[in-house]
C-alpha cells in the first residue's frame, strides 16, 4: 500500500507524541523515519516504528531525554543521548555543530548513549542542503564477526557521507561494512525466504542459507579483512571515542526488552567554503559526475550511476505515487493506533 | 638481502639531496620511505625510489616546493603542495595540523598538486604516537572503474586511519578500495607471476589473470558498489575538495614521464583528549582489543589479530634482522649510488 508522505510524517509524530514525546522532537523523529521509506530504505523507517514505540513503553528509551554536553574543545562536543530518541538527539547534535563548522570550518561530536537512529543518509543529506559535508558513523547491535572469528563482535558499522551537487540530488554515500545490510537477512526472516551463501554464519560458525539461524548467528564483513578493519574504524570512533558501549555490550532492540543499547554515533561535519569557493566545489562535484556517467560500461549495463543518484528517483517517484509500507508493517501501525486511539489515514489513491 | 634500517635511511636521503632535495627534507623523505620497508609494505618502499628520484630528475617533481596555503578559516587548511615531494609535504601538513588539532580539539587539511606520498599509515602512525587519531585519503593515478564501467576512472583510493593503544602498537587501519592494492600487481608483473581472477579486467573489460594486461586494463572495486561508493568518497574528499587533479586526469608516475602527477590529499586529525581522557581512552581500546583476540576462532585460524599487528611484528623483525630489499629494487638504488658517487652499504650480517 501507498500512502501520501505527509500523512505518513503526521501519523507518525502523532504515535510518538502519544508515546510520550514532546510534540518537535516528535516531528523530528517521524520525519527521519518517514525519510527512509521515501528513499526505499524501508528497513530503516517506519518498520522499525513499532520496536521503537515499545521500548519507549517499556521504558528502554526516554522520550523526554535531554542531549547534554560531556566535554568540549574549540570544534569538538562529546555528547551525551542520555538514553533519549537518537534521530531527536542526532539532529540535534548536527544543529550544533553547523555554526561550529560555519566558524572553524569543521567540527565534531561524539554521541554517546544513544539508540538506533535509522539511515545515517538522513542526516548527511540534511548538512549536505546546507552545503556542508557530514561524514558520519555508528556502531550499532552485535551481529558481525572479525576476520578468522565466528564471535558476533560488531554491529553491521555503517559509514555514510553525503556531498552537494548541481544535479539535484547529493551524492549519498552509506554503506554497512558487513557483506549484506543486516535488514536485508531481518526482512528475508519475515517473508521465511532463504538467503546467499556468503551473507552469515551459523551459531556454529558455518555458512548458512537460513534467515532466522543467520540472525542467531554473525554476518560477515564485506571484502574479508578490509572490511574488519572498516568495521573496527567506525566501532573505534563511535564506539570507543565516544564512551558509548563497545561491540557485544551493545544491546540489541529486539532482543534485549531488558536493558537499553548505549550506541554511539560519530560526526564530523565540514564547511566546502572552509576549503574552496562553493560554485568551484559544485562544478567540479559536477564534472565528475558527468565524466563516470559518461564512461564506458560493461555488457548489459544500461547506465552507470553515482551513489545516491537512484534513491533520489525513488524518492521522487515517492513522493509522486505515495511511499510504499508494507502489509506487515502497516498492521503494526494500525495496532498502535488501535491502542492510542489515532484515526490512521487512508492509502493514497 | 637485508640491510639495517639506519643505513638504508641514511643512503636514501643521501641520494635525495643529491638529486636536489634540501638536507632536512631528505631525511623526511628517506624516513617515510624505508619505513614502508620496515612494516613489511614494501610496494610503497624503496621500490618506488627509483621512479622518484627519476622524476625529479626530469623535472616533475619540485624538490625545493613550499607548501602554500591556498585557503584557511580555524581549523581548516587548504594546502598546494606546490608539485614538492609528497612525503615532505605530508609530513609538514601533518607539522601544522597538531597544533590546530590541540587547540580546537580537530583539524582538516586538503593537500594539492601533491604526487604519490607512499604509505598513509606513515602519517597516521606519527600522529597516533602523539595521542591523536588522523584520518587519511588520497587520490591516486587512474587504475580502477566504477561499478557497471569498465574505463579506469579512480587510482585504488585508500582510506587510513591509526589510534594509539597501551599494547606496544597503534592499531593501524590502511586499505585501498580495491579488490587488490595496484602494488601487487605492480610485483606480480615483474615476477611474470599470473594474477587471481576477481582482480582486475583487461583493455576490453573482460576478466584478466594477466598481471600486464591488468596494469594496462582496470582494477575492479573491494566489494563491488560498496567499494565503489568508498572510492568515490575518497575522490571526493581527497580530489575534488583539494583543488587538485580527478579520477582519470592524475597523472601516472611510471606512464606519464612528461607530466606532475597532481595528487590530491586529505587529512582530518583529532584530539582524543578533545573527546575523553587519555587514560580513559586507553583502556578502553586495550580492552576491546583483549575482547576480540580471546573470541572463538574459525577452524585453522591460530589467531585473531587486529589491524597493524602483524604489521607491527614484521617491524620489529626486520629492525632486528635488518630490512629486506629485493635484488632487484637493490640493483636499481646501486645504479643511482653509481651515478652519484655515492657509495652503497654493506647487507646486514
Amino acid at each position: 500500500m501507498r500512502f501520501l508522505k505527509e500523512h505518513l510524517v503526521a501519523l507518525t509524530a502523532q504515535l510518538a507524541q502519544t508515546a510520550g514525546m514532546p510534540s518537535g522532537d516528535a516531528q523530528i523523529f517521524a520525519d527521519a523515519l518517514v525519510d527512509a521509506d521515501v528513499h526505499g530504505v524501508s528497513t530503516h523507517g517506519l518498520s522499525r516504528l513499532n520496536v521503537y514505540l515499545s521500548r519507549m513503553e517499556l521504558g528502554l528509551i526516554d522520550p523526554h531525554a535531554e542531549l547534554r554536553i560531556d566535554r568540549q574543545r574549540g570544534a569538538v562536543l562529546a555528547l551525551d543521548a542520555g538514553n533519549g530518541v537518537g534521530q531527536v538527539q542526532a539532529v540535534k547534535a548536527l544543529a550544533m555543530l553547523l555554526p561550529r563548522a560555519r566558524e572553524k570550518g569543521i567540527a565534531a561530536a561524539t554521541i554517546r548513549n544513544s539508540q538506533h537512529f535509522g539511515a545515517l543518509s538522513y542526516y548527511c543529506n540534511r548538512a549536505a542542503a546546507q552545503g556542508f559535508i557530514l561524514l558520519a558513523t555508528t556502531n550499532c547491535e552485535p551481529a558481525m564477526s572479525p576476520a578468522g572469528g565466528s564471535d558476533a563482535f560488531f554491529g553491521t558499522n555503517p559509514i555514510a557521507a553525503s556531498f552537494p551537487t548541481g544535479k539535484g540530488f547529493p551524492i549519498k554515500i552509506d554503506l554497512s561494512t558487513s557483506a549484506i545490510a543486516r535488514g536485508n537477512i531481518i526482512a528475508a526472516a519475515r517473508k521465511n525466504e532463504p538467503i546467499p551463501l556468503g551473507w552469515a554464519l551459523d551459531t556454529n560458525g558455518n555458512p548458512t542459507t537460513d534467515a532466522e539461524q543467520a540472525l542467531l548467528g554473525t554476518v560477515l564483513t564485506m571484502a574479508g579483512h578490509k572490511g574488519y578493519a572498516l568495521a573496527l574504524l567506525v566501532e573505534l570512533l563511535s564506539g570507543v571515542l565516544s564512551g558509548a558501549a563497545i561491540g557485544p555490550d551493545v544491546g540489541s532492540m529486539y532482543k534485549d526488552l531488558d536493558r537499553k543499547q548505549d550506541i554511539g554515533h560519530f560526526f564530523c561535519l565540514l564547511d566546502i567554503e572552509a576549503f574552496m569557493d562553493r560554485t568551484e566545489f559544485l562544478r567540479r562535484i559536477d564534472s565528475t559526475i558527468d565524466k563516470l556517467k559518461a564512461g564506458r560500461k560493461l555488457a548489459g549495463v544500461a547506465e552507470i550511476l553515482v551513489p545516491g543518484e537512484r534513491s533520489a528517483r525513488t524518492a521522487l517517484e515517492n513522493e509522486r505515487l505515495g511511499v510504499p509500507v508494507s502489509a506487515e508493517t502497516w498492521k503494526e501501525i494500525e495496532s498502535w493506533c488501535a491502542k492510542f486511539n489515532v484515526a490512521a489515514p487512508l492509502p493514497a489513491t
